[in-house]
């Protein structure tokens, strides 16, 4: 996507030595970015999140193997580099598999070819996350349309960021909001701030404020009221984890905007790209692992002031805090999966009508 | 209750010109005692929220009368300073009906008269709101100690601060907490950080810190993920405003942490004084004005920096933001409401029997 009139993907590769990404972490107030050059420089960079979001951990994982290969393509190294990004973060899925399948590539030729190959697969990985979010885009417009069919603006809210900078380019729950822009439907969008972290009210905002798109960011608590004003017609959120029976699991807070879509009657889509189920799986609050972050992420908030980056100190110094930082969405609150190859209900036999290829 | 071993109420008469409270706009980082001399100086402490909470905001325009009555007792200076009072805030209906009691105490006598009975009406109505806060404590307690009878830790969530500090004294949501602490049972609350002006992160977690109760903060995005793992037993929060059919305006959020609540068969409580009752209307969500504060509140986070209290930027500068400041649980959500008279369902048949006097 643009930014200030350049088109950027979230990531890419420079020179033969050197990936590039935008560090996540100081936006919206600094747009800065970054060498990573060593598979543990890749490593740092997912786990203290200057990338994030599903896609882009698989894209920044993809290139960090090849980071890898780079160092050595001996075997040992390249397995101890797979397990190493693997551990930086147990949700998203996108993350293993996109290290699987450089593994899988590499050690099935000789040495000497892996660092070719490595790199071709990186590119794959990368440039099959920026297509599919363009699908998901096109399937996603048809229910903007729809809405906009029989009212004037479209408001539709999201939680977290599953825009382009959760993804290569285009984002998974952005992306038909974009197509849907650029088609000149008047669409507005609520942002959940998303704490702790931000991310809506930092990324999301940020980047609909580049495109243009009208949004209003709002504290997470502030959705379920507005649904039952009718100030919202369509929810689109992302997903860091889906299993084959429709289960989410996606940014903490997604299932209680769920809940409130569900009980308000208004329609909750989950956009994501095959990348982002796990097959393996059938119940997502038993089986998916929610990872926990640190404690100073719920104490501190960090902004802007007097021009430098800052964090203050929000609770009691000695008050202890929790931060689990995904929750699970049950199928049966989910209205539809938006996904590159079309929109299907959130359940296994409509997910297998779409992948045949994963039926057992 | 206490504060580093000295007792406190939330406000006080300090001599005959001046009342003083706790600006709780420095909490937890700053124990300050504000002075309050002119009705003016009042509602600038309830509108800027030195004092927020619905009781609390009831026995500060209480006060708030006193003090207008010091500078005259001529009835259109009583009558405008009730209207400037009652304009500060409009969800809670506390403040109103405190004000209208003065109104109608000091109407009703000459001149002379009125002075003393504005001093005797504001510390009738603090007085009231604490013995009130006190026997919801004994009533609440009843629900932890069946709890308590089944396992070893009590896990309580809440949001917002309904604790002493929106009070007089004791608080409506903490009191039967702070109850069941004092009788040694293991109580530990989830303290949602109740976004946009954390008053759960700032007031409620210094509060039970402060007398020693075990207690986690979290997001606000967290409760329905706790709820789903388990991690929660029962939910106590406030209301600002509750329909004579047990509809409540609470905080905006409430109404998500219900929702989850319901979908996890955890009970779900309200605690509240009767003044806290509109016997007036009958659709919650119709009905209740809902107050929107500045834009600024969702922009900005104020916390601690170097030993200075001090705001960050949150958002990009120039994105919009919305600041509802409550939303509405409809009764259907609501297990049960703890009052000083009882514990009755939220529906009107079950609030009139413990309140005959409102049947029509």
């Amino acid at each position: 996507m643009k930014v200030d009139g350049k088109h950027y993907r979230t990531i890419w590769k420079k020179n033969k030595e050197t990936i590039q990404i935008i560090d996540q972490r100081y936006l919206p107030h600094r747009f800065i970015i970054e060498d990573l050059k060593t598979v543990d420089e890749v490593a740092t960079a997912i786990k203290e999140m200057h990338v994030r979001g599903a896609g882009l951990i698989g894209a920044t994982a993809g290139y960090g193997m090849y980071l890898a290969a780079l160092e050595s393509t001996e075997e040992n190294f390249l397995l101890n580099a797979a397990e190493k990004l693997k551990s930086t973060r147990p949700t998203a899925v996108n993350l293993e598999f996109a290290v699987q399948r450089q593994i899988n590539k590499m050690t099935n030729i000789k040495p000497n070819g892996r660092l070719e190959i490595a790199l071709k697969t990186a590119k794959e990985i990368a440039d099959e996350d920026a297509k599919y979010c363009k699908m998901i885009g096109e399937q996603g417009l048809k229910i903007i349309e729809e809405i906009a069919n029989k009212k004037e603006t479209v408001n539709i809210l999201t939680h977290c960021n599953a825009g382009w900078l959760a993804f290569v380019d285009y984002g998974s729950a952005t992306a038909p909001i974009y197509k849907a822009f650029e088609k000149g439907i008047d669409v507005h969008v609520w942002i959940d701030e998303t704490r702790p972290r931000n991310q809506g009210a930092r990324l999301t905002a940020w980047e609909l404020n580049k495109q243009g798109v009208h949004h209003t960011v709002i504290p997470d608590n502030v959705g379920g009221h507005l649904m039952q004003h009718g100030l919202v017609d369509l929810v689109i959120t992302g997903a860091d984890r889906t299993t084959c029976t429709g289960d989410v699991a996606n940014k903490i807070g997604t299932y209680l905007k769920a809940l409130a879509a569900n009980d308000n009657n208004i329609p909750f889509y989950v956009a994501l790209p095959s990348s982002t189920f796990d097959w393996t799986i059938k119940d997502g609050i038993k089986d998916i692992i929610i990872e926990q972050r640190g404690e100073e992420e719920v104490k501190y908030v960090q902004g802007l002031r007097e021009g430098e980056i800052q964090s203050v100190l929000i609770t009691p110094k000695d008050s202890q805090t929790a931060n689990y930082a995904f929750d699970v969405t049950p199928a049966k609150y989910i209205t539809g999966l938006i996904t590159e190859r079309g929109i299907c209900k959130a359940n296994e036999e409509s997910i297998l009508e779409l992948y045949p290829e994963h039926k057992l």
